[in-house]
């Protein structure tokens, strides 16, 4: 039973650490692992009952009221749906450092203490723009691939729609993501609002590969300068190794056609990579001996390291996790049963094994895994867990199928400049309070 | 490579299938076998040039004209997204047999052949309601769980969201899915328009075995009655073994919560079993030891057989696939190549195997499918393939891990009284015409 929840069959190499040692507040997981994958046998229930029964009513009355919305028919249909209107609160938050004269550069992210699952619908994947979000119409919008190829070509949106296509469910995660974590003092917000910039979804395009192929490359082609189709128009360098591996022009997001943040009428798509390099709006790809060194590969996105110089090109995202649920944005019903409940995720493949300590570190319980564990992906992990109402601290941390292990906050000050804000990976702590508040907090 | 894209290991028993034929117009499959997953080899390349290049046109210019929407600044950030303004044609179809009299009878449906990959988004999910969405407010509604349990319970929402949570990944159909295609003559009308009772979504909700643990199921429970909170009050009568298997009481869909056509703030879900059981709006499960021959399995949801009786409670969904690209709804732009794609399911577990047929069912071509492939979920298949331009009849089979094979229109016919219009799983025929014109036709 066991492993259906893990999914991945391969094993973290685990030798840096300290064996896990179980919490005696965190569930049997064995009860779990058994009972929510096919049938709540008696063991899990043996568990739950004293804890969860309190949050349930015994039913006084077995002929409950009509309520109002069984007296009279319900709203007809619509043919695009929306959120209930008891949900306006679920939204990106906004932050735009310089409103006034930019009002298109800065970010949006998603609500992940408020969300579920793995899947981001559309509607709150989060946004990186520069420049604002373009209204490109794409029956005017072209592909050109030129540079270091036999055969420059355009394809227009009707043309590339006749093409194979490829779909795989992966996350974007901006290289900037947690960057308020950087800062000497931890913010004091949702925890969407520190870790939202990344979601993950099904998206379905063309292998880039097969482009490259149909232009032909020349000896010398080892780079591809990326260009985006807005005011800002963003570029990157991108390795030819990368291009011909899983690179994909995308169309198509959870099963619709890109929404226009997220660069319609068509993107980039680099698994795993820094969200910036998946260039939205794609207009231009520049075949090339060597790379671009523009702005966005030197004045930004680059990491400034302890000598003082700057480390450029750290392609994949690392390895890292976050706990959803409990966390900043809500507040401890009282003492009794949670689920602790998390996102992790890993640009190297997939996740191995996530952890969960409820005593800032000094033991950890292994989390099940919700399957399928998919490589480059957001993988849900969860453990159940009975609060006792003290004073703790809550982490989760990530290992990957290749063995790499998310840092500490201190290892991974230590790895870089102070002022470095991109790859922030550390291992997030919530501290709970008996009143049952929960804070961001640093160790 | 093969084994990347097929998914499972289960191999279907194909005894009664004729031997697959290649046609001469489907392209070597293994070059997308290997050009989807990693590189686009030569081999693919070779393939496809000839028939693509058609499509992309020379770059006359490698220094393009700067578009409009790169000389001004784009939009600002919004809290919720919403599709692009070009994308307004792509809705669900509503279907409203008597609008005058109810306006919320009836159903609408997934526009299939305009969407990719396998993810139905949750503005385009189908509905099919028998009074209209009611408007229900999470903080007034309550689950009640009585009958043959030891302890009648309510839960109210904020109780259930401390409940531990499971995901997966399905699809839901409606019992009367592809119901047009049982009248004599067959409809023109779009693929999604004739098949789109169905959608596929990552649901979380709690395990209802869990649920019914915490209340205690007396001696003599075998069955459970499911009652909706709308005006319809639709009710529908489960099976214990269904319910203590995978039966889940879902709160989100696709990350956020249930939208409110999908039953806001609760449903009941069964995958993989006729659409209708998975009550909406769900406020009271009732623990019983018979079914309660509701309305909803004796005038409706029940199969009309050729010796005048009706079947009552078919419960899984049959194999079944559909071609949805190209399919009705769109014109064929000339000969050469094309992606011929479609979703392929069962209710009775994993796709097999997909067959395409372009010669109305003499010769059959297995399609790559979408990994990962799952349980009870929609499976995306592809094939490429170079239309001549002549006159044709494109055609899909599924085939399950169980070896259940979808059965032609004149099989399925005879399985049944005229008249019925429930489970219609037949293979789907699209005539194409020199002109490019797709047709829905019976064969």
């Amino acid at each position: 039973m066991a492993s259906r929840f893990k999914g991945s069959k391969e094993k973290a190499t685990a030798e840096e650490l300290p064996a896990p040692a179980a919490d005696p507040s965190l569930l049997d997981r064995r009860a779990f692992l058994t009972g929510a994958v096919k049938v709540a046998g008696l063991v899990a229930a043996g568990n739950l009952s004293g804890n969860l029964l309190a949050t349930a009513h015994a039913a006084e009355s077995t002929s409950p009221e009509t309520p109002l919305w069984m007296r009279t028919p319900g709203r007809p249909f619509r043919g695009y749906g929306q959120p209930a209107r008891y949900e306006e609160d679920v939204r990106r938050s906004i932050v735009q450092p310089y409103k006034d004269i930019a009002p298109g550069a800065g970010e949006s992210m998603t609500p992940l203490h408020q969300l579920q699952g793995t899947i981001t619908p559309n509607g709150l994947h989060y946004e990186r723009h520069h420049s604002g979000v373009p209204d490109i119409d794409p029956a005017r919008h072209e592909l050109l691939i030129h540079g270091l190829v036999k055969r420059p070509l355009k394809f227009s949106m009707e043309a590339l729609l006749r093409y194979p296509t490829v779909s795989r469910i992966c996350f974007l995660e901006c290289s900037g993501n947690s960057f308020f974590n950087a800062a000497p003092e931890p913010p004091q917000k949702s925890c969407g609002a520190i870790h939202g910039l990344i979601s993950n979804s099904e998206w379905t395009g063309i292998p880039l590969a097969l482009l490259l192929d149909e232009a032909g490359l020349k000896p010398k082609a080892k780079w591809i300068v990326a260009e985006a189709g807005d005011a800002a128009a963003m570029n990157r360098s991108i390795p030819m190794e990368k291009a011909l591996d899983d690179a994909m022009i995308a169309l198509y997001q959870n099963g619709e056609r890109l929404r226009p943040e997220q660069g319609y009428p068509m993107r980039l798509l680099l698994p795993g990579w820094e969200g910036n390099m998946s260039i939205k709006w794609l207009r231009r790809l520049t075949v090339a001996e060597a790379p671009v060194y523009s702005r966005e590969e030197t004045a930004k996105y680059t990491d400034l390291m302890p000598d003082g110089k700057a480390r450029q090109f750290t392609f994949p995202m690392g390895v890292k996790s976050v706990i959803t649920h409990p966390a900043a944005g809500m507040t401890m019903k009282g003492k009794g049963f949670y689920e602790i409940s998390g996102l992790a995720w890993s640009g190297s493949g997939r996740i191995a094994r996530v952890e969960v300590s409820t005593d800032g570190g000094r033991s950890w319980t292994e989390a099940a895994l919700q399957v399928p564990v998919l490589p480059l992906a957001l993988t849900r992990f969860r453990l159940p867990w009975n609060w006792d109402g003290s004073d703790l601290l809550l982490q989760s941390r990530a290992i990957d199928e290749k063995g790499n292990i998310q840092p500490t906050r201190e290892k991974w000050v230590g790895q870089y400049s102070a002022g470095n804000t991109y790859h922030y990976n550390a291992i997030q702590t919530w501290s709970i309070s008996p009143e049952g508040e929960i804070r961001n907090v640093y160790r």
